[in-house]
């Protein structure tokens, strides 16, 4: 709309039209603000229709707080981040919240922006896996302002965590390969450098640990594979060190897919090896090329849905009250039976 | 930083210790001002060593335009527009601009983020290919806020264009077809709903009439195989389509990599024809999947990083002076050769 329109448009004129109170209108335009969903529809609806905006930045300015939320990614091109960040930027939309979204993998925008993000006096961060250093968190935390973590560890008092069930997960992945008939389990993934993988990592030794009790043609303790990241290019350089054994596993869960992508490709191109039939793989986050036709990569799905809304709803909790324990908010994940593992 | 300390350092205690005049700690915190970067660096560093922060949300509220720029993208889970969207966001970064991205293709989010970009009177809007109808656009430039778009058509006066030369990209393609062998050419896109599916299926075709005047081996015209979006889906059903058919293409041209994928995959699988030898494939974009072993896809690389900076660039301008005809901006291509066309 022309900027024009909005000197005269009112938040009066717009309840009138909405049939609503004049603080309805208000707490429409609040994303922390208690409506319901109907009536900020109706109240949207009637602004549109009269073309009336509210000056954010006038009212932030007035509210020392903006309807910003910084949101801390590292790189967005690995898909299963692309998609979480998409459900992240959704779900903030929902909240009437405004994403202001940074990848901590730019040394420069990582310098300027975390500046800028204080400088707006945004209302919150959602800072994702992989992301910087607990440090910066703490800073916003002194300032007061409230920190979500997606799929990371974190002991910082205040700070909120959604995670999805890493243990749970890894357990199916642990019964699904011992079902498919492997015998003899390793595990890929960066352990040593990301909360995903230790967890992950964990989760499923303890898992064939107990399998292994009651099915005595199990091979164990697992043979752990530590990758530097969580690559295609590191899912190859694991499987070549893993397939040159004599001894080699006959089924191998990999923390992520894009691990398990390559795990397959170096598998069947270097070493001729028969995907499901002589090697059972299974991977973690269901991405899209999970399913291709080359693939058919059996995976644990994480909710990506689940975790935006769970560290949404953990933020505007924080904004309306700052203080309080630190919650963790565990989102399930589901099986997904593909060729890979059958 | 804790938020008391920014009340007490102010500009000039800045400006003091980057030993620069008080003018060019303003110049330095402004995306469109002039100042040499070394300049600019010296000041952050002050300014992050002091704990100084400039209240963004004040000083906007006093120039009446903020350092925000809206970036309508659609949809993160391509990873061409993943890595497209990745360089986007940096370019911005390097000019202080700070973006606040937009999926055009969740409703929810279009519906009521368009009001809160305008109601935060953001510098500008970067909008690329998929997104939404050019009204938007105008709306945004009956306001006088600068409008770019990225590799999509547009004749709105007022918005500037950036573009890949998807022209000479596909001429490139029709060469590499016709080197490596192949006399039966198609081409695969979305030549009806998508501004990239239509110049690279006119270019193919033109390109190829070219060759096949001193190639009398090759046949033409082009089939043409229209899909009704750019997924690897899409790329399948093509295969299903094209390889069904007696006289079969032994040369696909496809509009997009993921297009590329789910034709090779489909073209192994289902029809048994071996790639390179019996069937060769070129995509376009360069997205990380091109380089799997399984694929190994010859394509057209996409300059993102040239796309963002000259978006940015053009962007940036209208910014200092918003009347002035359209331009367009044409970024390279650049062939790389792998396995599938070779």
């Amino acid at each position: 709309m022309p900027k024009k329109q909005t000197l005269w448009v009112t938040a009066a004129d717009v309840a009138r039209r909405a049939g609503v109170s004049r603080s309805a209108v208000s707490r429409a335009f609040s994303p922390t603000a208690s409506i319901a969903p109907e009536t900020r529809e109706r109240v949207m609806e009637a602004a549109r229709a009269l073309g009336y905006q509210v000056n954010l930045i006038a009212r932030e300015m007035i509210m020392q707080r903006s309807s910003m939320v910084g949101v801390v990614t590292a790189g967005f091109e690995n898909p299963f981040r692309a998609k979480l960040l998409s459900q992240i930027i959704a779900a903030l939309g929902r909240r009437q919240l405004t994403p202001l979204v940074m990848n901590a993998e730019d040394p420069v925008q990582i310098k300027q922006s975390l500046d800028m993000l204080l400088s707006y006096r945004i209302a919150g961060i959602i800072m994702t896996s992989a992301s910087p250093p607990l440090d910066l968190a703490r800073q916003y935390l002194e300032g007061e302002i409230p920190v979500v973590m997606i799929n990371r560890a974190s002991n910082l008092p205040g700070a909120d965590v959604a995670v999805s069930d890493n243990g749970a997960g890894s357990a199916m992945a642990a019964q699904m390969l011992v079902e498919a008939g492997a015998t003899r389990l390793a595990f890929v993934g960066p352990t040593r450098t990301s909360y995903n993988g230790k967890s992950r990592g964990t989760g499923f030794s303890r898992a064939v640990q107990r399998i292994a009790k009651e099915n005595p043609r199990l091979a164990h303790p697992v043979e752990v594979h530590v990758t530097t990241a969580d690559t295609y290019e590191c899912g190859m350089a694991a499987a070549h060190a893993l397939l040159k054994q004599k001894a080699r596993p006959d089924g191998v869960f990999c923390s992520s897919d894009l691990l398990a992508l390559g795990f397959i490709d170096a598998a069947r191109q270097h070493f001729a090896i028969r995907v499901p039939d002589e090697l059972r793989v299974v991977g973690f986050d269901d991405i899209p090329a999970a399913s291709y036709e080359n693939y058919q990569l059996t995976t644990i799905q994480q909710d990506t849905s689940g975790l935006a809304n769970a560290a949404t709803e953990m933020l505007v909790d924080r904004m309306n009250a700052f203080s309080g324990a630190s919650r963790t908010h565990v989102v399930p994940v589901a099986g997904v039976v593909r060729k890979s593992c059958t």
